[in-house]
């Protein structure tokens, strides 16, 4: 806790936005951790050196390589924001475990898939391996279900983990326009990747939600056990009808723990309007976290953006700084076990079903008649007039019943030579 | 990291709700810590030694004195959750930190006036100074604001954080009775202290906002320095009355910096009913946090109860074992100034103000005009039929004006003939 130490040098690998984030941040306060030791970046890596750029890299050593950067006798500290579960990301944390320096990144991917090896590599050679800014960049999930949740048995933590879907999903409802047509707009102003699949897949909620079920529950990332939605099929009609109904689609990402088995998925959910989650518009990430002592915790912040995530990799430095020792996740690494995936067959929900059907005598019966033989009962049921097109739109939500007798109820009702198309099945949410 | 390590010994000084709380959190899980070392308890102190307790205090030592308790070799660390600001709690948190053994307490009060001296003496000796469990106990706002938010300049913290008000307002607005029937039915039913003054005086919701805010700004935590107004003179018609105007009345404690000087006080104000401190209801405690780079963050859970409370001293607990060295607040306590407060006068805020005017020609445009030479405009204005009382109740709000302008209006409303009773004043809160 003295100021006459030297400063913690830093090797940033990857200088896109949240990297030129943490340059002007720690330009502009080195001096911000409380343990009271300056924080400066002395080396840098990326892919294109020439790349034109808002901050100027000229007073820090260029490295070509993040994983030569990771072992450069001139850093302590590897700062990891390039992203992806493998290739050069995963080779420069690795590189600069194995060289004995504590790594912090924002690597969820990389994380959720190979958390649990990084972590017992970390923890043999006694080096931080931190990940604030892995979800809900600059809220602090993370540090809440490692920390300061430990004092209780965390059952549920389930919520709006992926900004770029959440706005989407806004921005769809607020504009009446389709999904496309508000992806090509999000794309061109910045807010959705050139490749949106990560995001609109569902596949980056899923990886943060195997890291927040990990911490939740003492247990290995596993991210290949996470079931994987994305909104690519959300349609305007569902989230004008679902508003109709009295809720709003969301991506839902949810870690639920059952005994030794738990669910841990991520797809689209109605969520009642008033819900706290339902009001979490734009970009922001939120989510509820609940535990046996401790009843339900609910956090909402920014889950992205360079300030945002800079300031969860600077918290992540002033921890390293206070020379804390503890495991990465929950539980010492070599002893954490995945959760094995609870069977879909014992899951209950309640569900929303849209389909068309063909205006003529008997199809609405064989529809419910459907649902009925498999104990499926209808909670609400919509039928609009065809007004001359031959189709019926028929919307309808159920009681909570077993999820896999809706969706074979689903799949008997496509069957039906009268229902045009397969009914779109969405959850409702509990939580 | 070893578990063959010797249990952490934790002298417990204070035996009522939270101690036993975690007397049983620590009997049921000793191994709860990821840093690998059990946690039990060795001695307890309490005032009396013969009352009925829920656990079995025999397994632990005892002592007639929580000094003794923190001197005694015989533990590692004191949790303290005796509570007040002086007397045998300041005593045994003094007597450890001098014994070079780190404390884990949940006294508010005592942080909130002596903060920075019992910072700056555990800083000295080395030994760590946690306190998760005195603010918002069971949900992670100190180490939210303490660690995860470092990469910030934190501006503003406000919220509801103290759950007896928190009922009492709500129970008041849900059963339609009176402050005095609600407050009497809390206490018998155990929601609140037969002497209710620390929490209904609004001392509380003070204590808790004086230590979030030197935790948010950097700045030593200065009890005297905030402004206290309790619920006590909140009466059932102004809810009502709030409601109507779309809002709802909570007790808001808040801690606001601009540069150098900063705001931090606890009062009831009015909260638009969509708003989500106007549906944190019953003992929930919530908060918003706002900052430069992160934007806001929300925080909703518990604020008491002995598993939650108790939950929050294990996470510190958890902590201890981590060997984290870092300041008790966010900076070294010895450089830890009081903010200096700001001046009411250059504070502005919009209003609600209700009054009871004799029913004769010319008092309401004494009254309005009262306001429009204070430059206070009105925003909403009900005036209710006399109902041959020849009372006319009148409720209105302000736009945003100058605070001291619009007392000043008020005194001189309640100095006009026609005004029965001194015009009651609730801010509205902008957060």
């Amino acid at each position: 806790m003295t100021s006459s130490m030297p400063p913690l040098r830093v090797g940033l690998a990857g200088v896109g936005v949240v990297g030129q984030g943490l340059v002007r941040f720690l330009e502009a306060s080195p001096d911000f951790a409380p343990a009271g030791r300056s924080v400066v970046i002395t080396g840098v890596s990326g892919r294109r050196r020439d790349l034109k750029r808002d901050v100027d890299l000229a007073p820090y050593a260029w490295f070509d390589d993040a994983v030569t950067l990771a072992k450069s006798p001139d850093i302590d500290v590897l700062v990891e924001v390039i992203g992806g579960a493998e290739g050069v990301a995963r080779h420069a944390v690795e590189a600069a475990i194995t060289a004995n320096k504590p790594v912090v990144t924002a690597n969820k991917a990389l994380l959720a898939v190979h958390g649990r090896t990084l972590a017992e590599m970390a923890e043999a050679r006694g080096v931080a391996l931190l990940f604030e800014a892995a979800v809900m960049g600059g809220t602090p999930a993370v540090k809440m279900l490692r920390e300061g949740l430990v004092g209780d048995d965390v059952t549920q933590v389930a919520g709006i983990l992926n900004g770029t879907c959440n706005f989407i999903l806004s921005e769809m409802e607020r504009s009446g326009k389709s999904f496309a047509d508000v992806l090509a707009d999000a794309q061109a102003r910045g807010f959705a990747e050139a490749d949106p699949t990560t995001d609109i897949g569902g596949f980056d909620a899923g990886h943060k939600i195997a890291l927040l079920g990990a911490l939740a529950f003492g247990c290995a990332p596993h991210f290949a056990g996470v079931e994987v939605q994305g909104i690519e099929q959300v349609e305007l009609i569902d989230i004008r009808l679902a508003h109709d109904l009295g809720y709003r689609i969301k991506l839902i990402a949810e870690a639920r723990r059952d005994g030794a088995s738990a669910t841990v998925r991520v797809g689209p959910a109605l969520v009642p309007l008033d819900h706290p989650l339902a009001q979490a518009g734009g970009a922001l990430n939120a989510v509820f976290i609940e535990g046996a002592r401790i009843g339900r915790i609910f956090l909402q912040g920014p889950g992205a953006g360079a300030g945002p995530t800079a300031a969860a990799v600077a918290a992540d430095l002033a921890d390293l700084l206070t020379g804390a020792r503890r495991p990465v996740f929950q539980r010492q690494a070599r002893t954490l076990q995945p959760l094995s995936a609870d069977r879909a067959a014992t899951r209950n929900t309640a569900a929303y079903l849209r389909m068309r059907v063909q205006d003529r005598p008997g199809v609405i019966a064989a529809v419910t008649d459907a649902l009925a033989r498999a104990d499926v009962s209808i909670d609400s049921f919509l039928q609009r007039s065809a007004q001359n097109s031959g189709l019926v739109p028929i919307v309808l939500t159920t009681h909570v019943a077993s999820e896999h007798a809706i969706a074979h109820a689903v799949d008997e009702i496509a069957a039906l030579d009268a229902v045009v198309e397969r009914p779109r099945f969405i959850r409702i949410a509990k939580i």
